[in-house]
């Protein structure tokens, strides 16, 4: 039967993302508010597993809704990948009082906080990650941010571009997923975007897409290139070589994953935390808190792992539409 | 019978609002690529019934999508609250060959474009408006960049707050609507919000506040004030007697209203754009396209206009929670 | 003779502006790195009095070089206007072993450095402020951002102005200085700058202007209104009534002290914060660091405090040239 | 003897930089003011030599100030290297009645100014390159805006290292100068620099320098490379190998020479493109403005190339006790 945790312990899991921090004060002070004790994992599954936890106060998370990155850090973990490990992890949960634990990370990270649900600790996961690949919600803490970073910085490549009247290639992030390329896409304004999910990649058409808009007087020409299409490097060259126009590539790297977060980003991340905690107060286990037809919502974990996701294709008609 | 428009009007209307250049873009383009001629018509009503009207090419809205304000300008316009002025204005369509409208601009816009549907010119409205405060939808142009513009400069008065252990009160844009400050209020970590539609502003409670938060060591006191309760000037003068805390206020004014759109706003505003153009060329008239449950959907006007909305109480407990 | 101090404190006085923390964190680690203690006074003169003194490492200013404000805080203080508060101060430095301070400050801080001096602890000024206003230096801590953040404030202001057709005034700080407003006048591309320097003000002559741009065509009017001239609220008032033109003014206030500092304010406030130890180590006293004529140099407090400083004429000329 | 010009050519030369519209803007309007007429020239050498040339009015570059890029591009020419190339753009400015031209660029773009004075068009040379690698002045266009955009880039990178507490290696530009990477290098308190002009370059220092800081607690390691020091993907995995600590490259690219030019990019691009219309207003040929010793200057183009340029020795140890 539920039963209400007393403690509760926060961890951050993979890649970093902006408003990581805005989620974890929420937890802390939304647990205290709620009568709870929240402690802090540092490093994700491997802090947990050296016991690298601190008691967290609300004092403590003064001046860190702004700050991009994590204070709890983050780290892999490949021994928590084994059932010895996941005992373990359950293990120092219980020596340090943690009946309830919110972890803040991909998907990946949720199949850990199903392990620990399975081994009687209580666990709600919130989705933290700048790709947006989580299926079970329309929202993930830091895409916000990295989103606007990349726009940004092709707004600034765009710049020179059309001075010199050069084409740009320009490689975001995502993995496997194209949602930062396909919003960059419409919001920057680019030519062309090369996207995973719609795998059409012909480099032909590209350069006779590109000759064509320069006869019709486009003075650059901009790919958003997803990461994981080729190598842009090569692809730079490839085009150089086939249209005679100057063409330069630019991998925007890691800074996507930094920065203060953006008021979305610190908005519904605080909202995502409070809500994670509302859960453990009723007891709930295995749950994952989404954002969905616009609502903060939760689902089973088992299920949210098993739903699909799919580019919203009339946006990216709309996308080849408006670049013309 | 419902009949495809063959040439569309673009205006902005209302107070502009960073994206409105998004949406502008889109429906020429999106208009262009469905085979339709789009016309631009300045200053909104008022420069409809000056006939101050212009074609509008693909190649003529370059540049535009990262650009603050409207291309279009707006202007306000009583003559067109009178039947002469609306008949005035079905009339300029016609003699410029423009049998469908798209009005961009807030609910005070949509009744004008209720007007030229009823006279026979198919209208549809995009909501555009930093302040959020439309029924029908949960997204409105502007209000993305306007509260990323607010939170900037409420994080910058926050560090020298700090600094000097100062109170500060710093009054955001919204007319009657509180939604920038909530999101501000969260978004900044305020100590306290004043909101309209929570109206139960207690000049004696709020005094008791800052000085129980002085007392537990906190070093600065923000509170988000929303445009229209009280004088902010005038209340930092009260406070700063009653507390003997120094206490300065900040109207952030116009600036909100500005600068280049955030990543969501060219996104959204561009599907509008593109959504309301389809919407015309299947003979509609009369609606205002919504973003709504996740997706983008359209709304009788008068329907729309019907609606009620409600601050999200959740998100305003959250705030009152995480803010200790 | 010159004796080389063994332990020095650093405190912050005054205005905060960003770039202080860069110009602390430099003292900590020069100081260090030279062999000597630091310690930091919180709250400028007025925590010395209260002896808020706490010792400072090299990791204790860690992640604080890209934050505004003042780790240090910063406070008025009346007594240490007087003898006794003046002796007072060189008895807590001595208590503590404190023989060498760095004042980060304006130059109403500069004088309280001049009395610890008199009174036998070795001391150097930083000039710290965002008003530009220290005629010994081309450079001051803060302004570099100050201007900036000023900047882009304007610019959102004029979009929203062209799109509306507006005259704009926008009051920007600097006590009795107009660099922030000359700057931004150039920087803005504005039409009108009003500056105490330059004090001819004649608002017919303003009106008149106003009414002949509009007539050429000129979509807005952007008045930089430095702190100190007028009312700009009343001032916009009768320029509305004046033209017939909607006029607004913005006050931009606090937000120009905070934010992240610029890169030239962490190069050059580090490269300040540096040198001032440097000047300690050589057992310099009563001295104020000073950028000018392309270097970094020191000058003897008094004869500092007795220069003048004049607006550059040259780019008043420019700025009224360039605003057709 | 001196010849008042009356028709003024301007160009954009070389990589372009942000703050050249500002610098175009300026000459535009600084040689109406002076009763010149003013051309604008189109990419560059190569646009003169094809006769690319337009008339430059005031509106005409209102709204200019303050976008990247440039607004005449820019282009290489390897014809104007050759002397039938030069004969041939002497030829071509006076079919077009233009007897002064101003050149923004680098110094490669100064030997083609030379060249021209030479046949008898007088010339202005404006330095404008984000590398500050001119001899003559401490101030070229674009510096400060790209040492920002990469402060900030860098900034974002920081906080994702500290995260996961990695190494990262950030490529910035700057040709063989390392101005941009020593500036970075102490704006983000890097923890190592690669700098051309200190090419001491020891990558076993460097892995025990990393190493080392891990012990004392560092969290991340961030080494600012400047282009052309090997490189970084190659640097990263061996360091990587070598450490045993995660290690990342980010090449920052071409987003360093785009965006909205920072305040003092504005103000003394302006003031140069005043500076350079008054000289040639003059009588004056073959000259270069500078910035020196706190001044706006101007120097002969032999000499101003004969000089030679050396990092700031005292900024550059301060970097190095300051990132411990």
């Amino acid at each position: 039967m539920a039963k209400e945790v007393q403690t509760i312990g926060v961890l951050t899991s993979g890649g970093d993302a902006p408003g990581m921090n805005a989620a974890i004060r929420a937890v802390v002070r939304q647990g205290l508010a709620r009568g709870k004790k929240v402690k802090g994992i540092k490093r994700g599954y491997a802090g947990l597993l050296q016991g690298e936890i601190i008691d967290m106060e609300a004092k403590g998370v003064s001046d860190t809704i702004q700050r991009g990155g994590t204070i709890l850090q983050t780290a892999r973990c490949s021994e928590f990948r084994t059932p010895e490990g996941q005992a373990l992890g359950a293990e120092v949960c219980r020596k340090h009082g943690i009946d309830g634990i919110i972890v803040i990370g991909g998907d990946g990270s949720f199949k850990g906080a199903q392990k620990l649900a399975a081994l009687g600790v209580n666990t709600v996961a919130i989705p933290g990650t700048i790709d947006l690949d989580i299926a079970c919600t329309e929202y993930t803490i830091g895409f916000d941010t990295a989103v606007n970073t990349a726009m940004d910085a092709i707004d600034k490549v765009r710049d020179t571009s059309t001075s010199h009247e050069r084409c740009s290639i320009i490689e975001v992030m995502g993995r496997g997923a194209g949602y930062i390329a396909l919003w960059c896409g419409i919001a920057n304004g680019a030519e062309d975007i090369l996207l995973p999910e719609k795998y059409d990649y012909d480099e032909q058409k590209l350069v006779n897409n590109i000759i064509a808009n320069r006869k019709r007087g486009k003075k650059h020409h901009i790919i958003i290139n997803a990461e994981g299409i080729g190598h842009s490097a090569s692809m730079a060259k490839r085009i150089e070589a086939a249209t005679g126009l100057e063409t330069r590539a630019t991998i925007l790297g890691h800074m996507q994953r930094g920065g203060s977060p953006t008021c979305k980003d610190r908005v519904y991340a605080s909202t995502m935390g409070a809500y994670a905690v509302d859960l453990l107060c009723e007891g709930k286990s295995n749950r994952v808190v989404g954002y969905r037809h616009g609502d903060f919502v939760d689902f089973d974990i088992d299920e949210a792992l098993a739903m699909q996701k799919q580019l919203p294709e009339y946006q990216f008609q709309v996308c080849r539409n408006l670049s013309v």
